[in-house]
């Protein structure tokens, strides 16, 4: 049985609950969230325990990341199951800021990457990335930790927080880590909660899928034919439809004609109501 | 004769300079310029050393913040004299970084504000807040400093910096300073190097057309009818044209029907191929 969570709500209670482990002489690791906790994000506070020796995960469920007509509504919340989780990971801060706080009235500033977030997810989801861009660059200057960790789960994201990270000049360490996987290999996401039985069925299919498209290319396939292939199989496994399947540069995500450079295969696809994303190394 | 000033150009150059001045307990403060330094950039390093204890200016002529038929290349550079100027008034270091370490290979971010950078120079200058914002931004991040100092002058710009500021939670105090003038009222500036000498003395009516808009104002004639006036003035003084003259609500910059809020008065208007600005407080 661990110990309760402390946890603050406004940027003057976090930086100075930071500023007392500073003098301690403690590095701060930093693991943004919007809760609904699973071993994934567990993942991340144990890496950002392993790097640095204080521990802060934040839980906010950005706004600004969500499009009229997606999900933010129904995004699953539960902060004190969450804070049981993180404080079972070794978690020692939890910063869980009301909308207020993050974006009082008249808030008028945006952070855009273009680039890496103009293609995939940017072009499926316009709002995304602006709104990810913009939370991140708050969580980091709030907190002013010496790194912060995301999972690789989100790839494109991860390479969109690198490049702003690098871009404005933040004095941070951007850690990616590697995406957990259910026994069957599907990716964890707070989404899985919204899967049936039988979509929790299908949802497996994604990671095969991209394990053999990321085995015919190997085996010299073209890369476009190897996309459009995957592609049918996910609507023959049962996916309602697919955004896309895409075998990308790993660093850039601009189109490739071979595995000349390090490639990434990524997909996102949809069950229903529920999106699915995914990724891996080719 | 003052000792030679200090200069880096690189980040890591600023940051260790800075660190060290920050283990004495000296705090800092940061004045942000493009050169081309006149009296009111000097009394923006004077404020900083009364405010902080270490004095750092910042020279770097920001291509961002030049739409491609203004006047970038044309912009007067002179890192020596604006040097020797810095140390005369008690600045400690200057940061002159290349494009390169502002701008690299693959730079793709940007910082944008709504509201207060939509109107007046915004709608002139669609190019000009997102360029300030951005490398405002970095130069803030790459200093970290206590405070920065921005002169008055430069009106719309100083709320649109505040506004980063606060919504990005840069931990900073934005200090706006008095608007430096030449005997005659004419607000000082780097675009003043370009008048002829007819231009210069048609220049100073700027500042009496502003003060007589004040006058009338505060006499109980309609806002909008004095606007037209002050433009009229300007014309029949010798002014090319005018972008605009606006009494605006001084915190938001939005329109006002009569006096019963904080108002700024703002002009712009040109001489040949330059453009001046100016405000005050109504």
């Amino acid at each position: 049985m661990s110990a309760p969570l402390p946890i603050v709500r406004t940027v003057a209670e976090l930086r100075a609950a930071i500023a007392a482990k500073r003098q301690e002489g403690k590095t701060i690791g930093l693991v943004p969230t919007m809760g609904a906790l699973h071993e994934g994000h567990l993942s991340l506070v144990r890496a950002a325990k392993q790097h640095c020796r204080f521990a802060v995960a934040t839980l906010f469920v950005n706004p600004k990341q969500f499009a009229p007509h997606e999900d933010f509504d129904r995004y699953p919340r539960d902060e004190a199951g969450d804070a049981t989780l993180l404080a079972s990971a070794g978690c020692d801060l939890l910063y869980a800021p009301e909308r207020a706080v993050m974006y009082p009235d008249g808030f008028a500033t945006s952070v855009l990457v273009s680039s890496v977030s103009t293609m995939l997810e940017g072009q499926m989801r316009p709002h995304f990335f602006g709104g990810v861009a913009t939370v991140v660059t708050k969580l980091l200057l709030q907190a002013m930790p010496d790194a912060a960790f995301f999972g690789e789960k989100d790839y494109q994201q991860l390479l969109v927080i690198k490049q702003l990270a690098r871009d404005l000049d933040i004095p941070v360490e951007i850690v990616g880590c590697p995406t957990m996987r259910e026994h069957d290999g599907l990716a964890m996401s707070s989404r899985n909660a919204y899967l049936s039985a039988d979509e929790r069925r299908v949802a497996a299919r994604l990671n095969f899928v991209m394990h053999d498209a990321i085995k015919a290319v190997h085996a010299g396939a073209p890369v476009d034919a190897v996309e459009a292939e995957a592609n049918r199989h996910l609507t023959a496994a049962g996916f309602t439809s697919v955004d896309y399947v895409a075998i990308r540069n790993a660093d850039t995500l601009k189109p490739i004609a071979s595995l000349t450079e390090p490639a990434r295969i990524l997909a996102a696809a949809w069950l229903g109501k529920t999106r699915l994303i995914d990724n891996m190394a080719v």
